[in-house]
């Protein structure tokens, strides 16, 4: 491997619309509005931004899928606006494509943005979308959908760690309880209440165990990173925000033989980890990391993502849950903002949401959910299902 | 602006298939054939790839578009696989994301491919593309097609500088046949024929003024490129070819302000040429540049980005087409591998086969289509409308 993009790249301005149900704007109206708060953050104006990169899996403008619809909409002339996709991790596709643009040395200052107007599209989950392969003419898993297979993780994991299927949501209820705990206090979570464990364990059931309160909401949204070179970052304010590692890791699922893998964990998490604390000098994470951001798109890809970045033991997650150890007042607060489950998921604009968090906090900004002198903050993205998927982690910290 | 990539990253393997009708192989086939080619012309392992990005607009995997296709097809365990989407230099930008992950230090060795399978699409040209905006809640141009606008722009060019339908479509015949008379010498090519000027008039008009000869094939193809760090280049072979400017533009057309626009000219072309030539202390591309791949999709789209690209001045590439400059015995020969027109248009493998002819052509090894002793290489695209585009150029050298 390279020598990694370690402190090379500050990010100096970040943006986050309210995330929710926004009938009564269009994707543009959500571009603007986190570019428009970035851009402010960042205290420089729109001719300075000199290269953009745009994640969005449904935003189409015209003649396919390109990077149009944010240029457009920003009205940035001429300059380079490049469009990444991958999956739910678009939104840090984005970001990567501006810092390794910033690092190359190619710009001194970038931005990635990322926006769905989910809600616009009739989306409804993995199962509306085509399960094919090429171009058309191969379909695998005719029946598939995500709820279906992240179930079957629960119930694995259920099963190998020796839980009742009451025991296990029991765990799982506790996750989404922490995260809408959170979210009440967050002025811009699409769904700002609390919710109790019973709530969670009375309702309806979406994917046995999963039931609607263990999956993530389906959301408009958009957020926005102004990133430049580290070294010219104090200029613009005082507190920039570094990124100590960067990782992305893609599994197609084959490589892991599918005889060999019981379906309790994620294998890229596990390797994008062990890759990014190398990146970033970590030596224990569960000692070193202040705080997190993780993928819950359902309760229990939260609590497999914790042991698979190495925070609790295998099989052990269970009891740091149980703890109260990823609570904000916990000693890894995980969720500040409200995650996937409370706040939302408009999905290219996911991980710079979760960026946008990390990044307050660590400026020491995020009003009643400030979590006390946080050093170093840490975001994960899954896109995909739990045998095939893009996985990518950001450590960013002062 | 930064301090750009130049010398910063070299190419040490690439491969491209034949394009064409590949109605008995699936994308994966392509993409499969393009890498082998690039891997042992590179002479390195499939192990040996740290990165890849993938450039496709027609291709998917499973949930939507994602880097899936290529890290499944080529069975590319763990590493990071970034999907890429801008229109017809789709392929150009996956190069620049290898580029920049190399130049920024994150990567010493990456992959750049791009492949379509247009032909299993049912893909007709722009029209059957949706035209809307957001999220298909505002459709503009709705009866707009390719063929349509860019024979707009050959009107136009005509009326502005004097010539008769008769003469301006007499001026455009030279280019195709240019393209035909190159590419019938190219294995690879799609349409490989020789025709003439009379072939062209003659032939049954798409948009008048366009006729089918002055339009480009849609092809199935796939063309890749490994890219490391320029210090290590020579370990893996003796010619390396050097990236010299590598730039994007993006135009979403409202910027120009449609009253002052004469349709005559793409106005990010100029502007990417511009900075490609200072980032490659290019002084007067006329005397500097070597050869060239233009994005000739249209006969007309050529003979203006002679125009863009600061080659022929303004409303003079008339005489450079009838003085024979740009044909393989000329000052400057533009498509040698035979462009869009004889050669196919697979949209994210076009940027990629271009950059595979300069690449070959600057190691010699161009057979009977060599170009004497050539210096400095340049690739353009042109995605999207003469209104309303992403731009991208690359300029290589030994």
């Amino acid at each position: 491997m390279g020598q990694g993009i370690n402190d090379k790249v500050a990010i100096i301005g970040m943006g986050c619309t309210k995330f929710g149900e926004h009938w009564d704007k269009g994707s543009e109206d959500l571009i603007v509005e986190a570019f428009t708060e970035a851009l402010g953050d960042a205290g420089i104006e729109k001719k300075d931004i000199q290269a953009a990169w745009y994640g969005s899996c449904y935003d189409e403008f015209n003649v396919g899928k390109s990077a149009l619809p944010l240029s457009r909409t920003l009205k940035l002339p001429f300059i380079p606006v490049t469009r990444v996709e991958n999956l739910c991790a678009s939104g840090s596709e984005a970001l990567r494509g501006a810092v390794y643009g910033v690092a190359s040395g190619a710009y001194d200052i970038a931005l990635a943005l990322g926006a769905e107007k989910l809600k616009d599209t009739g989306y409804g989950g993995l199962p509306e979308i085509n399960m094919s392969y090429g171009t058309k003419n191969r379909v695998i898993f005719p029946s598939i959908s995500a709820p279906g297979v992240f179930a079957m993780m629960a119930n694995r994991y259920f099963s190998k760690y020796g839980m009742t299927i009451e025991e296990g949501k029991r765990v799982l209820a506790k996750i989404s309880v922490n995260s809408h705990r959170n979210g009440a206090k967050n002025p811009k979570a699409h769904l700002q209440r609390i919710i109790t464990e019973e709530d969670v364990l009375k309702a309806p059931i979406i994917a046995s165990p999963l039931g609607l309160f263990d999956c993530c909401g389906v959301s408009d949204g958009a957020a926005a990173a102004i990133v430049c070179r580290a070294d010219m970052a104090k200029d613009f304010r005082p507190d920039p925000v570094l990124i100590k590692a960067l990782q992305i890791a893609i599994s197609s699922g084959e490589e892991l033989g599918y005889t060999k893998w019981d379906g309790t964990y994620v294998e890229a998490t596990g390797r994008t980890a062990v890759r990014a604390y190398e990146e970033a000098g970590i030596k224990n994470p569960r000692e070193e990391i202040s705080m997190m951001e993780v993928h819950d798109c359902f309760s229990i890809t939260e609590l497999v993502t914790y042991e698979d970045l190495g925070i609790s033991p295998r099989g052990k997650a269970r009891n740091d849950i149980e703890d109260g150890f990823f609570t904000i007042e916990g000693r890894i607060p995980s969720q500040p903002d409200g995650g996937l489950k409370c706040f939302g998921h408009p999905i290219a604009a996911s991980g710079l949401r979760m960026l946008y968090e990390m990044y307050q906090q660590l400026q020491g900004r995020a009003g009643e959910r400030q979590i006390r002198d946080p050093k170093v903050g840490l975001t994960h993205n899954l896109g995909g299902f739990p045998q095939m998927n893009v996985v990518s982690l950001v450590i960013v910290g002062l």
